[in-house]
């Protein structure tokens, strides 16, 4: 399994996806990988980037050691037309969901350890025709996945202990946010989240610590009652199951390193209840991994930057972390 | 006036507050401190910590040095009933806030810099009776108060570049949020906000980074409208007024290092989205600021931590910090 490659999607071929590929192959690549992309448009983009560029094409399957430096290995799928960098053209949003197809077909196969996906545009797809809400949805969709579980993670300085934050929601209305926190919803949540850290970061008996949903964690009722009807009986429930879950703690507690020195993940209710800590600490090169799909996939948590494609300024720091997470993740998995 | 003390509230008397003044009396003072609490209740803890502690009482509007080592400045109020470490005690609620009072009085005449408080506790005065819903809320009504802005701050590891974080709504249910924020009471945080860093701290044209409510500040109007029909028509209308407003940006963008560093302050629109980032920063030493008090009035952090209350293991990080605020919106008053 060790030649297994990692895919890497090169994502909307405007952005900088191709760029952070191409950056990425004048190194020595720490692991085998495989990146699904034109291969005219890498060599254009290298071109544009006066950097060096040998391609080698390879089709689903074949092993391969890691790349040499100026070296990438590329499964070809086809633009649907010509692309250009910093410009987006509806024409290609069938291109880039072939890429995907493709992907996820090698994962869900065996022929690719993981999936790492570089930056997409919605708007263009969706400008296309196509109903389309995001990267994760279209991947849970291919995958027949019921619920996934968006998670966050980046490295705090200290080796061996990443910052992880799984959301209980995430592209919400804050005015909707308390409404959609229910006990199911925390259920299955809280089981996918403990289960992948098991089974995808090897960690026996995880702990996590559960943020309450109001300041104070509602202070005992006095600052709003979900803590109370909802997500106490939800983890008192989990609890009795032996899972380790902490909480509800107030946000602005549990993100002390006191706490989270002591923790394996957070759960954190809504979207900026948790991502500005993590993406502080992590000066931007944060990973965005999507936990409850049958594959491994984890993906830069940035996006496009159309005015950075073809100027050599895009910065590989989160494609370098998300490839590193996938490889961990695949290799926990294997020693399972 | 460099004479005038700054005043310290000891806050709880079955609190830690009492011990943070006896462990501050051990090192020189950086500036003139007056605590104001029992002398009794002093000489009785440090007796339970094993320090030295001299005390000298002084009245309203003596002027003082700073106290050497082991020594303190006490303005006294007489306890109404004996305290215990770690134990409450409704009787004593009056006595907390009698402390307050004469604070306020000190600050309001101009013999008293400003005022430090330490912690006190909510319930205990609830309990006696007493309708209080918080400290801010006490000082306004003292000091005759329509609005005020609550403040975090601590220090990043830059020397002159502390993290400031101000909140359009505190302590409310997170469900309640979105409905609180409204034009009128954007206009007036941002104008308590933009006066107070212009007069307390120096700042002559403000910079202040703004969070949207929403995540990914509403994304252009697809997860959530309060960006587009309220806080871009508030920020609009008071940049016309020469004020340097960025924003609605994302929370999870705005925390950024690359965003804090061309900032003097960031408007978070609730607790949980703007303190667990300040919190981080400051592993728990930071500062509370009450902004658009006719008084200077800081705070720690934290809270009464009865557990610890005569055990030596209270830590002065908050405290001192909090005086060290206190002194410097003193200081920005005086050159002005």
């Amino acid at each position: 399994m060790s030649d297994t490659p990692l895919a890497i999607t090169a994502g909307e071929p405007g952005g900088i996806g191709p760029d952070l590929c191409i950056l990425l192959a004048q190194e020595p690549e720490p692991v085998p990988l495989l990146v699904i992309a034109d291969p005219s448009l890498l060599e254009s983009r290298a071109h544009a980037l006066g950097l060096p560029l040998r391609l080698k094409e390879l089709e689903l399957g074949q092993a391969i050691a890691p790349g040499a430096p100026g070296e990438l290995h590329v499964l070809p799928v086809a633009l649907r037309a010509p692309a250009q960098a910093g410009r987006l053209n509806p024409a290609n949003a069938e291109y880039v969901l072939d890429c995907l197809r493709l992907a996820v077909k090698g994962c869900q196969s065996g022929e690719l350890a993981g999936l790492v996906t570089g930056p997409i545009h919605k708007g263009i797809i969706n400008e296309a025709g196509i109903p389309f809400s995001g990267h994760t949805e279209f991947l849970a969709e291919l995958t027949d996945t019921p619920q996934v579980v968006m998670m966050l993670a980046t490295e705090t300085g200290t080796p061996g202990h990443d910052l992880r934050v799984a959301l209980a929601t995430t592209h919400l209305p804050l005015s909707e946010v308390s409404a959609a926190i229910t006990p199911a919803l925390l259920d299955s949540v809280i089981r996918i989240l403990h289960q992948d850290l098991q089974q995808r970061f090897g960690i026996a008996n995880p702990r996590i610590l559960v943020c309450g949903l109001n300041p104070h964690a509602g202070e005992g009722g006095h600052l709003g009652r979900e803590e109370i009807t909802v997500i106490e009986p939800a983890l008192e429930a989990l609890r009795s199951e032996g899972m380790k879950l902490y909480g509800p703690l107030p946000a602005d507690t549990l993100f002390t390193p006191r706490y989270l020195e002591q923790a394996d993940a957070v759960l954190a209710m809504y979207h900026d209840q948790g991502l500005p800590v993590l993406k502080h600490v992590g000066f931007g090169n944060a990973v965005n991994i999507t936990l409850g799909l049958p594959i491994i996939r984890s993906s830069v948590d940035h996006g496009t930057a159309l005015d950075l494609a073809g100027t050599g300024k895009a910065e590989t720091g989160s494609l370098r972390y998300a490839i590193h997470v996938a490889q961990t993740m695949a290799q926990s998995r294997q020693s399972q």
